[in-house]
């Protein structure tokens, strides 16, 4: 996704303070979570043993909400408040690690649980490498 | 907004540990301050002095994402892990807090800021006292 | 939810061309039925049956989705392009005559469902009277 | 975002009757997209012109929260209602189209809604691809 760069470089604000390549990352991070959080729990719904993954599948939608939220907020770069950037951050690699380590339960039978997993343990990076940013 | 509450009586789940009041509570006034914020912000961009609103339209538009997140999150009432839930009414908090202070600063010129403002303040409180009984 | 309709009323723009009782409606119809939607998934998901209920949180989730979205784009009364309101109110419609009839199914099995076709019922009607103001 | 097409790799439904490149092509293009539309109205808001580019924000934000909605439901392959989705890629389309229009207005000027017309461009052929495998 490499507009979500773009975008950063066609943006009229003065964004010097901010480290583009890291909030670049973070926001396709976010989206990538929450499309394999949306996907897995979809998946899980068509497994034959469904009524032992819905804490899995749970999981996965407030993952999936939390990331969303993240990448739009992230995505409005200019003039925000720190202080609540960091906070939705926070949630948002809480809800990765969460998520990360309940489709890990499930990985070795459900591959769609490992990918998602993958996917959480990066978004989870991504926002603990920006949060370290604002610092 | 009813059903909230509807919704959480007919939920088959043991619920006992929950206060069913302040969760309807809060995921009501969660769903009333996004679509205020959504409305505000729009409001805004109708105004003459939108320039000087561009604060004010980013606040509400991070606060509208971040109560629909927390809105669904709290519908998910089974299961769920109590530390994430906490960051993110946290940061459905702060982010209330934000958009509420912005929007004071307009509310005697815009009456849209005024209502806005005051839908912000009761889901600030609403997480305050959801929070409080998850402590 | 009367904020709805204090936002509209307070908007600066001329919006003297919109029936602004029958929008309000529709919002609110809209950010119920998608609440309802929500929970129902998670009640079915706590279901003993929940195999059985798996069309019916899929349905549920997708009806959810395009509520939120329409009770947002909605909201955004002054300005916006009137054929693609249409199609996006047209969409909402279908979802919740989709979901409506999905729960309707288990409605005598279980309360949630119940609540919850209501709710899709409600939002599919507010849908249809908005879109006749449109035609 | 590869992610989208190993979730449906490993989904355990058989999906033999989707067309799966296009679904997943469609799916990333509607998180791209939604994603620069929120830059966009971002990007627009930081503007000295504004005033003159609040049809270019609401539409924005409009297309994003119907991609968003849109890239959600797409997710969920099995078991949906397929007149259904066809009523969401419909409203996708016709956002997109509205939005890349309204874009290329300010195009030359600007060139964040160069990028984001693009997105909505692909967005809007790849909505279009799909519905021609549903009809």
């Amino acid at each position: 996704m490499t507009d979500t760069t773009e975008m950063l470089d066609t943006h009229p604000s003065d964004l010097s303070d901010i480290d583009k390549a890291k909030l670049a990352a973070c926001i396709d991070a976010c989206l990538e979570c929450a499309q394999a959080c949306t996907a897995c729990a979809d998946a899980c719904l068509s497994e034959d043993i469904v009524a032992d993954l819905t804490d899995c599948i749970r999981t996965n939608l407030d993952c999936s909400d939390i990331c969303f939220a993240t990448a739009n907020i992230l995505s409005r770069v200019s003039g925000h408040d720190a202080a609540m950037t960091r906070t939705v951050l926070e949630a948002c690699r809480a809800a990765c690690n969460t998520c990360a380590a309940e489709c890990d339960r499930h990985a070795e039978m459900h591959d769609h649980c490992r990918v998602c997993a993958e996917a959480c343990r990066r978004c989870e990076e991504a926002c603990a490498k920006l949060l370290a940013t604002l610092a």
